[in-house]
């Protein structure tokens, strides 16, 4: 396997390939193959872009169609049939089902490019430009994102303070029975707390960078009712939790509110090319035309895996239902393996939410060394938190129950061999 | 034609859809195709994306064979045969005949992005926060981007100051005589100048979003001079002027300097899809591992198209000499329209460089009613500068001739019709 | 009383004339007297300013002699004989007896000021852009002070978010048993937490525009400790609280810590005039020469009466005493005020060190009512906190016992009259 | 002469104690007198705060019977008869007879304070953030003055990026010939320059610390004239220039302009202490009560003395034409000396306006020689510019003849031994 030219002359910045030093060449579903040949489960699926897997047939039709066609791949933000067909999958399987009322903004084609948009937007409306973030939070690098994400790595690289936003606790932050949403509250309260009156709030549900974070229910559901309260703009960065990751399609629907904006992008094109967009309630629809720009915003072939994926897996509850019994399948043998490492002397336990799980072993050493470990086993699973101490499951969705089991006890027996 | 879920779903942003307001299904090259079945010629480009035209048959078979073949899309920054590919490409079409030493950076995957790590890069170097920027320069609206960037209508919707730039005026920009580098160089020896001690300049060797102002090549030379000597360290922003649209490769290579970064990504893809890299000299390569992350951070598709592309237009010099000769094609043309109109007592003048050309009419009004008529005739054709005052020509650069002269005509006959 | 011009034409910005609508033209020690003679008792002593109270006598002569031996008003920052002699008196008075070895930078003379060039140069020691401040911590409002102050009367008419710090919350903030420096603490430790690694911590010990809160002696050495432990320098704003109004010469030294840096103002002139200093560890002395300049750094009639105050109130622990017996004076009182209106009914208590004293009636509303109602009676008192719910002691430490117990008497029976 | 206190305790930023490294104890107007008895010609009169000289006897009798008196010497913005007194001078002497409309805003009591306020109130009433400040511009350190500033000496130790300033070239900054004024014109016209619509424009009618450079006044005509065309406010920075420097008691009297705010400090005191004020015209105090506040903010030696001295110097013409008078004394010399340089080969030159002139010898060695000659025969000078280039004239312009003549003479020397 050659990788000299990949050593050579790519940037030192690289990441995912000093954790699995080999060349892949294809993938389907939850595997990924090597160019000699090897098999992998793929517990990472593209930091969550991958929820219905590598290839998908029905997607992967759609694509080789639409180019075959002579379909419109880039035409900056004019229209194509291809953007009508996506917005009419998105009202009609998604929005109008769930009483939904939002409109849609096609940024440029990343999270961080939905972040910087919302939160501009948001800014613009209020005349405001404090954005209230939260610890551990992670919501993009690029300058304006970054003041929101949490992560010194990114931060002090910048060169200069990001600049517009504050942190507050996250759900659980400061331990148990410390209600960090009443924190909030009393800061909001205090014209003195030194926290600028904000613009937006803008929290994940579950936090995905951050170590697989889930806000409890009642917490979102409070944060909600403060914004309403404040009239502070409520953005939910539903990047890495939405499309079905957490078992419904939007990662609040849990809580039942209804944000006043929505960040999304990862597995919203659904075959893995990169998509964004931001839902926002009709009435902040208050961007002037070509207010905020960019080359890629809503590329065609984002719309078509994106609007087929729509119909095919989230015109019925059947998904949704089984993403939440492969959960509970996960949260049972994560909770398993915390509870015999407790059994052992150390202090894990599980979290997450739907397909969103990780097991923090409170440590990166420890989750670096499990991680290691299942690759060797054939095992792609990576680790999050702040130190990397979170194993975590980030699968495809539409994983086979083998190879989700097989997975699993890849898992379990490494961390029992680290953890003893 | 259906337009109305366009209308009512997508946000007040949008911008092409209101200059060119039909649904678009099909493209060939340089024909964009509407539903209703009317041909236009495509004078835009995607606004220079689509420099080998739209869904060049080359292209389009790497395409669909690499995805028939569950090719990976999307494997974060892992290594991957296709990326390896284009590294390979790159490298022997592009960099070692051109003696280029670079190495290579897959940011997100559009512009601002390439920019944002570009200047973060250089910032984490000096240590100093400063970017030299230029007047009318355009570089992305995320809010690292934004700094940098002129206009007016994006920097006052941000909601906070874009922080970390500052402006010197570009090449010609004080009119005739006065010499701008220079001027550059008194801000840099005065202590008390305000201009504080800039980490890198960062330019556009012809001006795309600000008005196809080219900086003439001797400029271009004492900026370069001017960045060694001061220890700064010279960006390249060859976002739009790159990929062949100047008639070589880079747009830099007419003044035979090699800037210390290059910024690259419209037409690095070749077929439309999201792409970006930043390319630096071994030595600036001082990332650590992970510092600046995304999601989408080179994908498989556009590295597929992206090779396939160096490969089949930039072995030789054929494509090359082509672009400059259509160039000179436009340029001619364009000159004798200016001509015309300053009979008629309208200032007009030719402005550009290989096939990123324009003709200044100084007046946003008359240029708009320029391309409207024209796409009323079939042809799509844009306007930028800071008031929309230019017309201009970001064709395929593998348009037919006839496809290219058909287009001249329509431009010609408006321009008459509208500056008489 | 002639007050045309003045409400004519000075700016709308006033405020004190507002809560005290008459002409003063005299003053002796507690005592104020206006144009038509009526007589105050001072309970607001500029601030904080007038610790040793109005016109001193040996004060008064200090400055007269030395007016009118032509002394040396203003000559910049050379050297003065009066200079001197006001560090030979810090340093044989104050710095020696307390072993603290300090070195001494006069800035210009404001609170403001010292505080921006603490933070200052607690950056360029550092490396690091970041101080940490606390809810409800005022520390001036020019705009690198402004960044550490909380109030958003000021930093709502910045006009641009006031950018270098971080906002944690002050001992109590969160309610009883909840520990903000183990947050603190956590936030530090977690890479992700959103909190800069800090260059400094600025703190007062007792906050007095946030509304007399005095942080427990436990609360400060913990801070001290974390900062030690963290290597981050600890600055003690001792602007309102330093120069005996706890008790002590510096508000620390009741809890035995040595700050790196410390900022005092207000009453170091002793006489009223502005003056500033900031004193740091010597191996913190890494400004270079001219670095932070200004025109009327260290005036010399505040040298003069500095080094008066010093040598007349601090040569022995009198003055300590004696501050420290009428604060416990102040302190039994406002207790029974805040007793007995308790018992009908408000949520009233008191708080304070040494002669830094107040009554909290968590309503603006009904502080005003009390202090209004006081000015009546002849008593110049003011509020602070938040929401101004805080009726405040700054009378001058040299007040006698019988102005003491009148005004004492004053706020009691007008406290009554408000909170029945 | 006992200096060891004064080297070991004082901060290593002190400035001037370097260039005269002696210990001052006396002065009269333009005497200064070290303790072994030594007597200087005071030719930087604090940085011009003592434009009417040391303890002028006038001035000294005001503030001795003031204290005498026990007048009030601090009372925060209470109103006090010296304050009125103050404001009656101001209206009276200066204001009315010149046709000026204006309100008074005390800040706090020094140069970088009434800037910090002017600007802010200037974001206020725009909504904008963006001040216009020139090349080589000096308007004070605090971190909101800062950003106007432009020496890189101040603003690199600051430690992040002074925010919400641009500058552009000061009159004759870009060469003959060259219109600042229409360049910056241009860049308000053109909505890509990058120059984010400003605020306000600041700009001093002399650059003091910028090296004595004077805007001419056609300039300054012109740039008030655009400032009406765009609606920015037009701030004047008479700090320095103010207080009769340049003639007449506000330097643009000579241009005949009004600006919307002016900032005075420095010598508006007379006696050396610390005072500021912004004058702002009525329409612009949209302060609310209290949104800028601060200690020392209006302190009353400074209205008794600065009352007195309005009253003794500009009630008529005399002292304006005696300044003029001196100021060619002091331009004729001073053009004398530069030619006699010139034809010893060095590039000097005068410049200047009143009594505020510099000779410009284009290298601060080269200066540095000439002022530490100076001050061995007797005479306190110091140099300005971004090199300290200018050898520069700030006596007080009360001095008198036989000691300007001195002075002029020790120059004279030691420049034609320096420049040979």
């Amino acid at each position: 396997m050659n990788t000299q030219i990949l050593e050579q002359m790519e940037s030192e910045v690289r990441t995912y390939s000093r954790s699995f030093p080999t060349v892949f060449t294809k993938a389907q579903n939850a595997y990924l193959f090597t160019e000699d040949g090897k098999r992998y489960i793929d517990f990472l699926a593209g930091a969550g872009v991958l929820n219905y897997g590598h290839n998908h047939p029905v997607l992967k039709k759609a694509l080789i169609d639409y180019i075959s066609s002579d379909g419109i791949i880039h035409g900056l933000d004019m229209w194509t049939a291809a953007k009508r067909d996506f917005l009419e999958a998105l009202d009609e399987v998604i929005l109008k089902p769930r009483g939904l009322d939002y409109k849609v903004h096609f940024p440029g084609p990343t999270g961080t490019n939905a972040i910087e948009a919302a939160i501009r937007l948001a800014r613009k409306i209020s005349g405001r430009h404090n954005i209230v973030s939260f610890t551990n939070g992670f919501h993009g690098v690029t300058m304006g994102a970054l003041a929101t994400t949490g992560n010194a790595k990114f931060r002090d690289a910048a060169g200069l303070p990001a600049q517009g936003a504050q942190f507050v606790p996250f759900d659980g932050y400061m331990g148990e029975g410390i209600d960090t949403v009443a924190y909030l509250d009393k800061l909001l309260k205090d014209s003195s707390s030194g926290l600028d009156r904000p613009a937006a709030v803008l929290v994940e549900t579950v936090q995905g960078e951050g170590g697989i974070n889930p806000a409890s229910i009642e917490w979102l559901q409070r944060l909600d009712a403060l914004c309403r309260e404040h009239k502070i703009l409520l953005i939910i960065d539903d990047i890495q939790a939405g499309c079905g990751r957490t078992g419904k399609f939007f990662s609040f629907e849990h809580a039942n509110i209804v944000p006043d904006m929505v960040c999304n992008s990862k597995s919203l094109s659904a075959s893995g090319v990169p998509f964004a967009m931001v839902l926002m309630r009709p009435e902040l629809d208050q961007w002037k035309p070509s207010q905020y720009n960019g080359t890629f915003r809503g590329h065609a072939l984002a719309f078509v895996t994106g609007a087929a994926a729509l119909r095919h897996f989230w015109s019925d509850d059947k998904f949704e239902r089984d993403i939440l019994r492969k959960g509970r399948i996960v949260e049972e043998r994560f909770q398993k393996i915390a509870a015999k490492a407790r059994e052992n002397g150390f202090e894990a336990h599980e979290k997450g939410r739907g397909l969103m799980r990780g097991i923090d072993v409170r440590s990166g050493e420890l989750a670096d060394a499990i991680t290691s470990r299942c690759f060797e086993q054939g095992l792609i699973i990576e680790t999050s938190g702040h130190s990397g101490q979170v194993v975590k499951c980030l699968c495809p969705l539409t994983i086979r129950d083998e190879d989700l089991l097989e997975a699993l006890d890849i898992i379990e027996e490494n961390a029992a061999a680290v953890l003893k």
